[in-house]
């Protein structure tokens, strides 16, 4: 009995967009974080494409951003069709437990019994069928009563991603394909990486979460009551005329923490964590080495090049530029080059070395130059 | 009999300030050609260091520039004593044989049987007592009829430079260090350069020309003709209120070619060729190799860094960065690197592949972008 009919009845999408995206400075910005460039070449943002992805699966009035006060007028300009009670704004960044957290208690009280996918609004996918299919199966999991994440089949021995153990088959109505979780394993050496590849028991983490809003809510309770009980207060004044006030109250006072330890990790141990191999490309663009990678094998380029209107000349070259201040750029016999070009910050890096971005943005937030971050 | 006392009576030197430096693009520009900048961090250009080692020699209202009508403003700023009488100006660029002839007809012109010495605007030498004192053989030599070349001793079996052949002294009163020119070598390989290094008889062309002025022209009467006609003409009518007139009819007519083929050579065949060697440091800083070679042996620092106020980054890497822009530039894990950061271009290239930039150059040209040549 798997339903085929779009959009997925009960469901709602949760977009957090959150992270700045340290590792590609300086194209990502405090004030122009990731998910706000377009790193595929697609013509649209990341953000934007995800909404294009979700919408056919929730709607287009059932998909919910979970954003900073600060980029509200860019989210809505990436997404004109955005409501405003779709809209929820932070006042500042306290993770991805209070973020989806407070997305499922909003929901769940306006629409109780309601189904939420969290999906990072900065990552790539490319197979949007596989993807249409694999949130289906989730919601059908979600449905069930566990908790769903979509895992990713690894194309490769990535040693930059973490990774779940799922051995074995579940058994449930309309998610044929669903393995219940044994466990999550932090980014692994190159040689166990090679194992789990070889092993087909293992999928890459990306972080995506399907379950009841009540499930998710629940299961908060137990593992971080305090949090629980903050979200719990701020959506029962959310839609009300005191959410300002308690917005100021509570949210300032809640626990940082990433769902996947107030959240997945705990369901893994409780065996009520269920993934479903995703057959998509997938990439989370952590770093400038993934957007080459990208754009290489998309355009099969000696040197990729990002950036409207870029005057690149390229002479036995290759790597990635990025191109973002206009002016012409020369680059002659040099090899997986990571360069970024933007008015006020030059980045000169290596695809190999594309990792150590995020120290150079320590180095200058130490430096005190918060006018380039 | 070696003169000791400076100025060196009767002599006159002669900068021609002429070519661009195509592969040292986007420093040098037509419009601020490689003369202009200061490649050594010495604080000043490198014409200025040029003139600042000839008037101790000359005298500084014995020192003429011989520069393109566009440079003149430039030229002065750099020179603010530089006499109107010692500015030459050419109407567009004729190559090194009409440059320095035509110093030479002016300057024997105004006072028959003077020594001139021609030294390129755009060369780093360091070790001046050195520099003084070949120029000091070389106008010795001048005297007694002959053309002198300043060769310089190889410090390392170079690939980039012309070679002179000189395996048998001369006796020159007052030069007890010239030897006789045998003949040129064109940039050899580099197992040739070896051998010219270890055969200790090689020394670097470094196109240093010092000669009566009479005899430069008498050369030139034989090998170049026409272009001696010229010259002739001009010198004439130079310092009368005809000159405009004359330049514009003869100037653009007059030959284009290198003053090694019209006078080095033929003098070498002739045994009428000197050449003292020059026991200091010099370089024609070629390319940007050539400039973070100069940097890392005087400073020791992994990145070179040029520009006044250079705001650089640098982690694991070394190389030079040439910083014009005022921006943040941040280098992460390269190696050999040369950046060029000014406000409308940016070079990335290798110092291995530093002479290969003027390809860059000659690919903008046949594109039309003059705008930023």
């Amino acid at each position: 009995m798997t339903e085929s009919a779009l959009p997925l009845t009960g469901f709602y999408a949760v977009i957090p967009a959150g992270g700045i995206g340290s590792r590609l400075w300086p194209l990502s910005r405090a004030d122009a974080p990731k998910f706000l460039h377009d790193l595929t070449g697609s013509g649209s943002s990341l953000l934007r494409d995800t909404w294009d992805r979700l919408v056919p699966l929730a709607g287009a009035d059932r998909v919910m951003v979970v954003t900073g006060r600060a980029h509200r007028a860019a989210v809505e300009e990436q997404i004109p069709a955005l409501a405003d009670l779709n809209v929820v704004l932070e006042s500042e960044p306290r993770d991805s437990s209070a973020a989806i957290g407070l997305a499922a208690a909003i929901l769940e009280k306006r629409e109780p019994g309601v189904v939420i996918g969290s999906f990072a609004a900065d990552h790539v996918i490319r197979g949007t069928r596989f993807f249409t299919q694999a949130v289906r199966e989730a919601v059908a999991v979600a449905r069930a009563g566990y908790i769903a994440t979509i895992g990713i089949r690894p194309s490769e021995a990535a040693v930059g991603f973490g990774y779940i153990h799922a051995p074995g088959s579940a058994s449930i109505d309309g998610a044929p394909t669903a393995f219940e979780v044994d466990s999550f394993v932090e980014k692994p050496s190159a040689q166990k990486a090679e194992e789990y590849l070889a092993s087909g028991d293992y999928l890459w983490n990306a972080g995506m979460y399907i379950a009841k809003a009540s499930v998710i809510l629940d299961a908060l309770a137990v593992t971080e009551p305090a949090l629980h009980a903050g979200l719990i207060e701020l959506a029962e004044a959310w839609d009300t005329p005191t959410r300002g006030a308690v917005v100021d109250k509570v949210w300032p006072k809640l626990k940082k923490i990433a769902i996947d330890y107030s959240l997945a990790e705990p369901a893994a141990v409780a065996g009520k964590l269920m993934t479903i191999p995703g057959e998509f490309d997938w990439d989370d663009v952590g770093d400038f080495a993934s957007i080459a990678k990208l754009h290489s094998s998309g355009y099969k380029k000696d040197l990729a090049i990002l950036g409207e209107g870029a005057r690149v000349l390229s002479d036995s070259s290759n790597g990635i530029v990025v191109s973002e201040a206009g002016r012409t750029i020369a680059v002659v016999g040099v090899k997986d080059i990571v360069i970024v070009d933007t008015p006020d910050a030059l980045l000169i890096t290596t695809t190999a070395n594309a990792q150590r971005v995020k120290s150079v943005v320590d180095a200058l937030r130490l430096a005190g130059r918060d006018d380039v971050l």
